[in-house]
């Protein structure tokens, strides 16, 4: 008997109330009743993005929701920036050139955030750019990249589109406020549910911006969306039971309140960096870590693959590996969506444990005295 | 947000794979759908009991089957030997004098084990005694009392009865092998399910006694319960859901392998007892420990209602506190069914923080390193 616990970003733990929401016995999505949930969930969806405008939720993960916002903005030829400053910096790049854009790529060392400056600079080098494609976590460095300020750059330039996958529901991103064009994140990580929802949202600009974007769309047809969702139905069939869960995650966030959410997520992440330091590991991403997973160094010549998969297998434990040139030499840890204080300590018993396991020298419950020193602020 | 941990001596926690063999659409228990399902579980349970006769399952609470343990086998006014160290065995008592039977009381202090010898001098003292009602493991105190001991003394005597409820799966209480007569437990202990099932099984001589046993029966009628659950139905309406969930936890506990099982709550409670002295707390029953439950002495002067109140409700952790003398004076960490090692690591890392929150030098991470030492054992 091997108990599981989740502590990858994504998918991430489900909450029982959401599972039970789920199990709703089917109804038709033609309906007053479907409709009423789904207006309701619209709401809570506002609030999440900081935005007046139409949040729009689509039958496909997050990438689709992705291809979406590059689809429905831009025309053949054009030219966008993308950071590409890990797997889904990448990602973007590879939906533009899939489209048919010209992307000029500003390439970030992994574990590092984008440089506003450099953003800048190529700004104005290339002024003929139509949009900045960028993420606000980059789930595969854990790190934070600077949006709130880029968005100062763009505000009346390109349109700032930005991937808030591992960001919205984490942190603060209120897209109206900061001028964030479009807004993009998936239903499997903060929102608490299973995969297999997309969500969007577009600024003024960017709606505008739809009228004249050549670039072709049918499925993930914004436009067709927002005049379907705004009469609280959806353009295709929507997927019924993930949005019962929706309904039900987004007032659980509502009853927590969202600041508390945000302060959550940002204290189990400085608890999980104190206790990788205090283990004496050092961070992949130390200057502007992600409050949504902590990616940690393992010591040298270990396989961290063996290490993960051992940490699965024998104890239960899922994190995430490190990919690409990363795989191996790295964990991350997850503390994104319904994740408390003792996930936390249980991430940790379980690292010292694998990790002494493995022949690193480790002295236990050290790692989860320095996490339990931050764990404690919440408790009053 | 906060989520719950239940560490308490049952309800335990509920397997996914249980709640959802419990959430299937209930079906007619006169049918050969449930007869299979039924016959299933039977068969899981006498390898459980450890018995060749038939363990009965009644449609009641622990208790439920331990008064049929009585009405069953005594008539009015017979003399019987109860051991009372704690809230359970005050229950024999309580139940063999609702039923006019003539108890001869022996007490045992709260924390410690009967004494075989003093048993057998109470035998001696009294040789019309014709039952000895006794718990294995008594969950008030967390004490083991020296069942296989006694059964040597009753083999040819009086009949022994044998209060299972947080022994049976916990660890080997084999009947017929040690010659236990009369063997209860409930569900919602080491059966990792909800309250509401009784299970009591007799050996060939209780089974005798039940002919000319007196004392007045309906409900719980164990000789028509046989009758029946032999023809694999029941003589009343079965808790159909329940039975749904046992199946799929027999066959949890079958696939795990009971030796396992037993070895994994024997490690678990030696990890917690390790954590509790690596606090500097005093255990409750030191000697005699039951691997079900810890019962930890708070430190002098602490309010042990307030902070297992703080604990349930800043936490989310549900520890048992003390009864009676011993309210406010201990908690009763639970390993006991769907419970592993991070479980323990929960339950200790809680522990030190809300010492702590009350004042009491804690070093955080001494608990759990402690813990996380045996822990290690089942990892090779």
């Amino acid at each position: 008997m091997i108990k599981q616990y989740l502590l990858a970003p994504g998918p991430t733990p489900i909450p029982d109330e959401v599972v039970r929401a789920m199990a709703q016995t089917m109804i038709h999505h033609r309906t007053p009743q479907f409709s009423k949930i789904f207006a309701e969930a619209r709401e809570g969806l506002q609030a999440l993005f900081g935005t007046k405008n139409d949040v729009l939720t689509l039958a496909s993960s997050g990438t689709g929701a992705m291809e979406a916002a590059v689809s429905n903005l831009f025309s053949p030829g054009e030219k966008v920036l993308v950071v590409n400053g890990g797997k889904f910096g990448e990602r973007w790049q590879q939906i533009c050139q899939a489209y048919g854009l010209e992307v000029i790529q500003l390439k970030v060392e992994w574990g590092k955030a984008v440089k506003v400056d450099v953003v800048e600079k190529h700004l104005k080098v290339y002024p003929d750019i139509q949009g900045v494609l960028i993420q606000a976590s980059e789930t595969s460095t854990t790190t934070l990249h600077p949006v709130r300020e880029i968005a100062q750059l763009t505000r009346n330039g390109p349109l700032l589109i930005v991937d808030g996958v591992t960001a919205v529901g984490v942190l603060p991103v209120p897209m109206d406020d900061w001028g964030i064009d479009v807004l993009v994140t998936g239903s499997q990580k903060a929102l608490m549910l299973p995969p297999g929802l997309g969500f969007v949202a577009l600024s003024d600009r960017a709606w505008a911006r739809t009228e004249k974007a050549k670039l072709p769309r049918f499925y993930l047809d914004l436009k067709l969306e927002r005049k379907n969702q705004q009469k609280k139905t959806t353009a295709f069939t929507p997927a019924v039971s993930l949005i019962f869960g929706l309904h039900a995650s987004l007032k659980m966030m509502q009853e927590e309140g969202l600041e508390r959410v945000y302060a959550r997520h940002e204290r189990l992440a400085r608890a999980t960096r104190a206790a990788a330091k205090a283990l004496g590991l050092d961070l992949l991403a130390p200057e502007n870590p992600s409050p949504a997973t902590t990616g940690v160094m393992l010591p040298e010549g270990m396989d961290g693959e063996k290490l993960l998969e051992y940490l699965r297998d024998r104890m239960g434990i899922t994190f995430a590996e490190g990919q690409d040139q990363l795989k191996g030499k790295i964990i991350r840890i997850a503390h994104v969506g319904y994740i408390g204080a003792f996930d936390v300590l249980v991430a940790i018993g379980a690292l010292e444990m694998a990790l002494k396991k493995f022949g690193h020298p480790v002295k236990f419950g050290q790692g989860a005295a320095a996490a339990q020193e931050i764990l404690m602020e919440s408790l009053d």
